[in-house]
């Protein structure tokens, strides 16, 4: 496996309906903005989910976490960093790091399988997406 | 056409990240409520979602309003009233009326139209849903 | 009262947690979108929530309606028009339009009304939103 | 430190606007159902968000994640166990059960921190977290 980590940053701000009574980013939405992070990655390398959903695959969301160094509040304009964590498993790991200014206030993790037509897990890695990994100079 | 109107009600309670920094519900989480009583409508009266979806037939909604009369905070319970609004037309019209305790909160109303399996607009009503009408004694 | 409308245009993006099982936009995310052009409006106008808040003012949304031409599905790129629509009684009156490239597929209408820092309404126009709309030509 | 542990139980449905294109409930909502439970249990053993409050406390959450064995769709009932984690720091930690029937179809852990009223953060456990921490036999 390459030790190579590709990665993007989208620039966000945050919206008022993503605040809590705390004034403060509901913490669930986070996981919003780790969404906008990887979709924004995955169209700039090539593998969307329009690009899976083309090779008839889904690549729901198995496993997340989330941790907070400090709140986002309303008005605040943000970074979020991503990057694709090579695994040999059929699966689809992105580590996030969001930065308001220079300073992180949220790290997370997502992992994501891919399912078949039918629904079914598949266990070994889709032609596709190793053919992608080795475009990418990922293995 | 019947003066007939059926109604249903649902409690319901405001959720923590329903609430918005000015510490009472976000104006755009009514429609999720709105949702919830038309739905339990919809399943009580034998014409849900998953009904619609069997004659395969979506119900997207094309217009919908909300007004407040005075707002929901984190904590409170309240009821969900809602009333099918009989229309010639082959659409779907729904009012809703939200109580806490005995005060009146907030209207509104939403219109859906049908949809056949190509995503074209059924101008005319499918007859299931005016099986469903006789049935419910509004025709 | 002045003829002359202020806009602003703001281009979005379709996040995938906004779209539902019809793959569409759910209807409710909408107001999301208005609230982004809203916000953006009034922070280009030097009007925004935390204006407001400076001055002790909330302006919470008494009203809201919408309406689809269209849907909007995941993958869209698209752009709120939001206008200013000047009215005598203290509030705020804005109007929506959502455009995916030229063709208009939304259109809406919110109204917010002045609570004191007592969460009291105010029946009259604060002067700093007088001053505000004279500043910019409205009357 | 008590082996107890403090448990509740609440039943739930799931939301038309939660679930995605794929048909599933959207990962990030599952945290909507963990705070739901968590605020049952809080209510249930009287050390809900406005007990918090009255304290002059908030506490927010810094650290959260979520494990998904298996999807829940529309319609879904489903229920939610939280169990309230005993530690020692000055923190909250719950975790989460959800089973759809007799399946666990996802599981997860929350962690909060307290923070004054200054918003700083409290090193120490609040004298009446503790006093509670005494009254449940959890010390």
């Amino acid at each position: 496996m390459s030790s190579k980590i590709l990665k993007s940053r989208i620039q966000l701000k945050v919206r008022f309906s993503e605040c809590d009574p705390l004034q403060i980013v509901w913490h669930g939405n986070y996981l919003k903005y780790f969404e906008e992070g990887r979709e924004d990655f995955c169209i700039q390398h090539g593998i969307s989910y329009l690009d899976m959903k083309k090779h008839a695959y889904a690549t729901p969301i198995v496993k997340s976490n989330c941790e907070h160094k400090s709140p986002l509040e309303y008005g605040d304009t943000f970074e979020v960093e991503t990057s694709f964590q090579p695994v040999d498993a059929a699966k689809l790991v992105f580590t996030y790091k969001i930065f308001k200014k220079a300073k992180l206030v949220c790290v997370g993790e997502t992992t994501q399988v891919f399912l078949n037509e039918s629904r079914e897990l598949v266990l070994i890695n889709p032609p596709f997406f190793l053919d992608w990994k080795k475009k990418m100079g990922l293995i």
